[in-house]
């Protein structure tokens, strides 16, 4: 299995590869579909045998449907923590799937632009992911995914209700569709807790990188619809969609008055990080975040070449904990991980050129 | 009087200019004498026509002394406030000169290793340093010079009691001597409190970069002697060199035992303090010194061209504020001040290489 996760890592993958058309604000867009079958109980009261089954019905369903071309499933009884982990940090599984018991698993496709897990909180949870901001074409890509689970698979659904979910919070449409944002101009200019009380007022709900609370690290947050019943996929898809164009707006907004009323302070902050990226040998996983953040901030205002944008998104992913344990090739503690995580950076870093601070715009 | 500032900022000087014989640990070494002349009240209790009598005397005696070629005559009320801490911040002149009344000043020789101020708390404060580790050759120059001096100044001196001077800490020789040290390895350790209760023990004074209490800044700390009666000056300068060699060898174990249990911490200091002075945008004078100190290190341990280390011995001078405000050739505020030396640090490390973390050794 060690070589499963092996080939996932060196894969290019949607979110890591270089050639990504990676965007300013956005890092990307996913959405994902909650998903049972009809006749078994939830995954959190089923018996072993029971979940084994449905592992065995849905992987065969997911595995052949043409969206997943070159698949890989991994199970997850069959991974080490680290594993785990690194599937986590490539936005592959949910934390929740690697805590879950027996019989749960992940189906993913041949460049990780969709993964089905099995049995976490429902039997299916289906996601399809993109870097930029596509909500249209993921809304298609999975769409049709889920047409072509529906035809082998028979999904609990009420007439009146919709998809049935183990969690209420998910009945109707089951779709959680999400965008990750890169928001450093609002952080920096205190103007992200009030647009985090706006979009909840609405009804949107705003994570972090990791789905944590809104204090997210590296000025990364996700902003996904709440609500999953009485509205049509088009009609939640819709409202989202208007609801970032503002806050990107907000966000080039901030970008540009910062610009303007402190520009030594954010030239300064982008040239500390990028000395420090190239230079330092101890990082922690979030100081790292931070550096990794100003970096892309810097590239989207002209500072840096444009495909230091990828270069950054793909760092997010390959700096976090655990694949720096898989640099590693072993489980290593928390200081070792930061001379490792440091030394990783320097390379990265290595042919980026110094910042052009004289061409700082937005 | 602004072209003689402008003159002795631009001159290559004793501690400032590029190819000064460097060496690790220790900065400078400096001797003062302190004279007076017989049959005038000392300067605080002299009036103003005495005190512009008692500069006239002393100025031509010092001008025409052969010690002092091409000597440079200021005085103080013809000075800025700027000027006045440029000349402080050069170690030219006291703080206390600057506060000064009436017929306060200083001569300058051609190198600016020589400096005599008329008019501080003494009638004669005799100063000669040179980059370096030199008790002996500082000794034999202001020795010279104090003899000419005195061939055509009547110096007040007690038989019993040796040169009289305003405070009673000076009777005797005079003289103060003083070894600018560098001592990152004893600070970083959590030695140097350790080392300065034991450098007090035997009666000498740890003070730091400007004289100021023992928490210096960029880790430099100035040595010297408390003593002045009863002991002769060889006797003095003799005792005075013994504790610095042992000082230098705790340093240079200090260095030791860091870059073998805590190579990593020290390198991350090291590449940071580089990447924040090459490209930084905002710093203060204080965190200016502490970088500064991590460069000095870095060369020491031979991770950067060998001048590097004259190149920071001149800034730790060139970086103080007043010299930060005759680059932008007015009295500019912090914030300003911050900016342009940290665009000051950023054109002098356009060509210092990167670290070369391989070869740090002691």
């Amino acid at each position: 299995m060690q070589l499963k996760i092996d080939s996932l890592i060196r894969a290019d993958s949607e979110l890591t590869h270089q050639n990504t058309s990676s965007v300013p604000i956005i890092l990307m867009t996913r959405i994902r579909l909650a998903r049972n079958l009809s006749g078994h109980n939830f995954p959190n009261h089923s018996e072993v045998e029971k979940s084994a089954e449905v592992f065995e019905l849905c992987r065969k369903a997911i595995e052949s449907a043409p969206e997943m071309g070159s698949p890989t499933t991994v199970r997850m009884e069959d991974l080490s923590t680290m594993e785990k982990k690194i599937l986590v940090e490539r936005h592959l599984v949910s934390p929740e799937l690697i805590e879950s018991t027996a019989g749960s698993g992940v189906v993913i496709n041949g460049d990780q632009s969709c993964a089905v897990m099995i049995n976490e909180e429902d039997h299916l949870r289906i996601q399809s992911m993109l870097t930029g901001f596509h909500l249209d074409k993921v809304w298609s890509t999975i769409d049709a995914l889920d047409d072509s689970l529906e035809k082998k698979l028979d999904f609990a659904y009420s007439e009146e209700l919709g998809f049935l979910t183990a969690c209420p919070s998910n009945v109707g449409t089951g779709l959680r569709a999400s965008v990750m944002m890169h928001l450093p101009g609002l952080v920096i200019s205190k103007n992200m807790e009030k647009v985090i009380r706006a979009v909840n007022q609405i009804g949107l709900v705003v994570r972090g990188w990791m789905g944590e609370g809104s204090d997210a690290s590296g000025s990364v947050f996700q902003i996904s619809n709440q609500q999953t019943l009485g509205e049509s996929e088009e009609a939640i898809l819709k409202r989202l969609g208007n609801v970032l164009k503002t806050v990107r707006v907000q966000e080039e907004n901030a970008r540009s008055r910062i610009l303007q009323t402190d520009q030594n302070r954010i030239l300064d902050r982008i040239g500390r990080a990028y000395g420090i990226l190239r230079n330092g040998h101890l990082l922690s996983s979030g100081e790292g975040m931070s550096l990794l953040s100003l970096i892309r901030l810097g590239a989207d205002f002209g500072m840096f070449p444009k495909d230091t944008r990828c270069l950054v998104d793909r760092l997010f992913i390959e700096s976090q904990p655990a694949h720096v344990q898989y640099l590693a090739e072993s489980e290593i503690e928390s200081a070792a991980r930061d001379s490792l995580r440091a030394s990783f950076m320097r390379k990265n870093f290595r042919d980026i050129p110094e910042p052009d601070f004289e061409s700082a715009s937005t």
